[in-house]
């Protein structure tokens, strides 16, 4: 396997570039609404939480990946300049419809420079769908 | 090539089925806010507007693109079963940064049954960020 | 739609510019063995059959798709450099294991500079499996 | 991450359905000609050696990935059915241009019941081109 590198807690760090360095490559999970059964739900993937990542010709992020646990659930192939080769945060919106009681969401990320990213964990409760609601 | 199947107003059809079978194959392009050069904007794909389409193991949508004009932006795959198997709209929303004054927005998606569709093209004025803002 | 470039016969072409532009976007399709019914068979696309294409990083092969008729059979994703950053023909070799009588075989590939190409479709009689042979 | 499951030299594991279990998810690199730099190189990735996978609509290898070491190289996706839906090795030939004087190969591969797999790494040595000979 590639060297995975793993997104670690930013506070914790004191050198500015490093900060930058990390923050910059870990793709996000992100998830504003609460997970019903079998309802959509938006999941946001975002390379960076503080920082920019370049969108140069030989630096760019090629793909993200989307994973529920042990589960692919879906990857958004991309070219350089698709971010106006401009500093910015890659940045994909999935739609799941949960099925099982749990959600382990995380993202991988690969820069064409700098390797193979996974972000943090995301672990989120799936709640019934009332009766008379749902999908 | 493979037949590209081209959505047409369904509005114009008569028969329900196929007004069902045009629009739940048919990727969307969906842009709420206004384009500003330099600027990121969500760029939503989804295929259909009224029907969904199944999430069967025999039967979903493989894959979805977005051009603007002759220009590939971003592919996004799926594996079954990501809609929790149930009718569903295959959705995600791509982030781009325009750089340019127009945008031809055209999505594509392949059903694994029915084949190769393309949705209607979307086409935007990009505006020039106002001095003092952007991204 | 983007545009769709398509193969013209090359020896019909005065320019030798033209022929090079022509030949280095379009993705052949070549199949050496016969296709026997549910026997595994090597299916190579390969950009170029006379020119070579710049595998540069502003200017490379992003990807190629493979079609029978109108039914996706595989895709490849490349990022720019895997070619050495020199001139030469992306190609890969996808199997694939028929089980209808005939094969209609066609590759689309994008180019991030020229766009949209389709090759010249390739149509294969499957020959059914000797008693007692088979995969 | 997901789960990353490792090939083992099955000839040290005693059960059958154990080895047919690991050795038909692993994904194989395999190189015949030898490796010269600034020239085209066929890099075979294998999913399986000696046991062959399910090529199910439920049960199947979804996308197989090439790395050199930490460096991505290309991905083929697939849907169900490319192996006529009976058991088979996934299979797909990469054709990389090495620059370097070392390739550390490996290849990953996704199972849509079974998760992600990695392989062995293959370590080549690149030979200089002879004067006057290349790509």
């Amino acid at each position: 396997m590639p060297k995975i590198n793993s997104y670690v807690d930013i506070s914790t760090i004191d050198k500015e570039a490093k900060r930058d360095f990390i923050d910059r490559h870990s793709p996000f999970v992100i998830v504003e609404d609460t997970p019903v059964k079998g309802q959509k739900l938006r999941v946001k993937v975002r390379v960076g939480q503080e920082y920019c990542h370049p969108d140069d010709f030989d630096h760019y992020i090629a793909w993200v990946q989307l994973w529920d646990g042990d589960t692919f659930l879906a990857q958004a192939n991309f070219v350089p300049g698709v971010q106006g080769n401009q500093c910015s945060q890659a940045e994909v919106d999935f739609y799941i419809v949960p099925t099982k009681k749990k959600l382990k969401l995380q993202a991988m990320s690969y820069c064409t420079k700098h390797g193979l990213w996974q972000g943090p964990e995301v672990e989120l409760e799936v709640q019934e769908a009332e009766a008379g609601v749902g999908a």
